[in-house]
């Protein structure tokens, strides 16, 4: 269009697109423009404002690398990684939450009851539950990968001390659907806050905190795959997580517990544990995939 | 907020920005959020394609250098660079147009009537107007900077064969507000199309072209800037930019002439001209800086 205006601008883009666009990239496109150009008007930016936000991509861009992606972090302060888990998490199932830059592949497997805090410094933690579906039978051989922060608040593969696959295990679902381990209380930390999306938290004030958690993937055949975390009720950024990962099903409890009799036999270490030590009983409802 | 859902996020994103966020930055990141979460419930976003777009993200930072912005592009392609444009143009005065990425600083100097073709394949171009405020009366003493492409398509950044500042100088307007020069017709371009940016072009079946035109910014104290572009009425690619930066007052008309008297005594060129030869006449409209 060679008059193209502020009102025809979205039309005009939409109309570019031609008749190979899938039906789903041009609706995915049509609201993309649609909200960007929304934006530019509703704020009247100035080119100034458009020059920061080139700057804060382009720095964004120059940081990135194998170890870390800082779109990832935008998205996630932003609150766009988290309402993207929000609209794909299954009725009735629990909510998933941000997968998070520190997933790696390749965990060790854990047999049930096995010990994963090993000579990890922390008080130890007893982990254990059922996974079942949204009727609650319960879901056996279902897969669980667990990753979590080392008592000083680093992930293994941020910390040259630790042992590349440190607290991070693969375990399956037994026969009742139950799963157990033995780890340590992971603590809190910060996102990074070194870059462009540390500037913007500074210059709103924010913190980088986010509250201490148990990462998680559990896959079963004919289930949708949950990505997920859990947190402490009783950790003190739990109401001001920086990537807005909370959910209240997510919330898990400490038990401070003294008695050995409360761990099964079968744990690997059971006869290890020092006083107190601290339990959790978490459940994971998964949704069948019925392919829609 | 340990219960963030679908509903409070932008609240609750808005709620983490403290007293210490400016006005201006608190509304632009209340608009940007409320748009991003929008576009995120509004299109159900799936995981997979939030991935696609953080590949995106990264794959035009790794693309990026001190030359060539995809970023830029991005948000050109979008149609945003060219609404940014559109919302600051002055009421009353010439639209602006996209900058572009290929503005250098440094162009030398260039009297009233000079030769900017010098060996420059092509044919002749006399490109003259007057510049001018919204009420009419003449600017004189405005700084015009001009860029655009050789007879090849390509700016002298891009093109070791061309000299630093071919086709580039800054000129000033007269006491009667008229400038004039003579130089090559420019060509059309396509914008690079070799990264993720020309991924999304390719998947919507649009083609990466621009039509030929000359880039301008120009200055004068009192008076708002003004950063645009002007484009023949004859090119091949008006009612299709790739980056949407026609308007219908930047529509320039080419006269093909062979008299050599049209062109004023003064012009450096006068007597090199060979026929036909084409000419310009294209007025600029400053608005007054009033602190607004």
């Amino acid at each position: 269009m060679r008059d193209v205006t502020a009102e025809t601008l979205t039309k005009t883009f939409l109309d570019y697109c031609g008749p190979e666009t899938s039906p789903r990239l041009r609706f995915l496109l049509e609201q993309l423009a649609g909200h960007l150009h929304a934006f530019v008007m509703d704020t009247g930016l100035t080119h100034a404002e458009w020059r920061k936000a080139i700057e804060i991509l382009t720095k964004a861009g120059e940081i990135t690398d194998d170890e870390r992606n800082e779109f990832v972090l935008l998205s996630d302060v932003l609150g766009v990684s988290s309402l993207v888990d929000m609209v794909n998490t299954k009725a009735e199932a629990t909510s998933s939450s941000v997968l998070g830059p520190f997933h790696i592949l390749g965990a060790p497997d854990l047999a049930y009851g096995g010990d994963l805090k090993r000579d990890n410094d922390g008080a130890t933690l007893v982990v254990k539950g059922v996974v079942r579906d949204t009727e609650g039978n319960p879901v056996s051989g279902a897969a669980i990968e667990l990753w979590q922060t080392a008592d000083n608040g680093l992930y293994s593969n941020l910390d040259p001390k630790q042992d590349r696959y440190n607290l991070r295990a693969r375990l399956t679902s037994v026969e009742n659907g139950e799963y157990g381990l033995t780890t340590i209380r992971p603590a809190p930390y910060t996102v990074p806050d070194d870059g462009p999306v540390g500037e913007l938290l500074h210059a709103t004030g924010r913190h980088p905190w986010r509250p201490s958690h148990l990462h998680f993937i559990i896959t079963a055949p004919g289930y949708h795959s949950l990505v997920t975390e859990v947190f402490p009720s009783d950790d003190p950024y739990l109401d001001e997580d920086a990537v807005f990962g909370v959910r209240g099903d997510l919330i898990m409890e400490y038990v401070e517990r003294t008695d050995p009799g409360f761990v099964p036999e079968e744990y690997e270490a059971r006869d290890k544990l020092t006083n107190p030590y601290y339990s959790v009983d978490f459940d994971f409802v998964l949704a069948v995939d019925d392919g829609a």
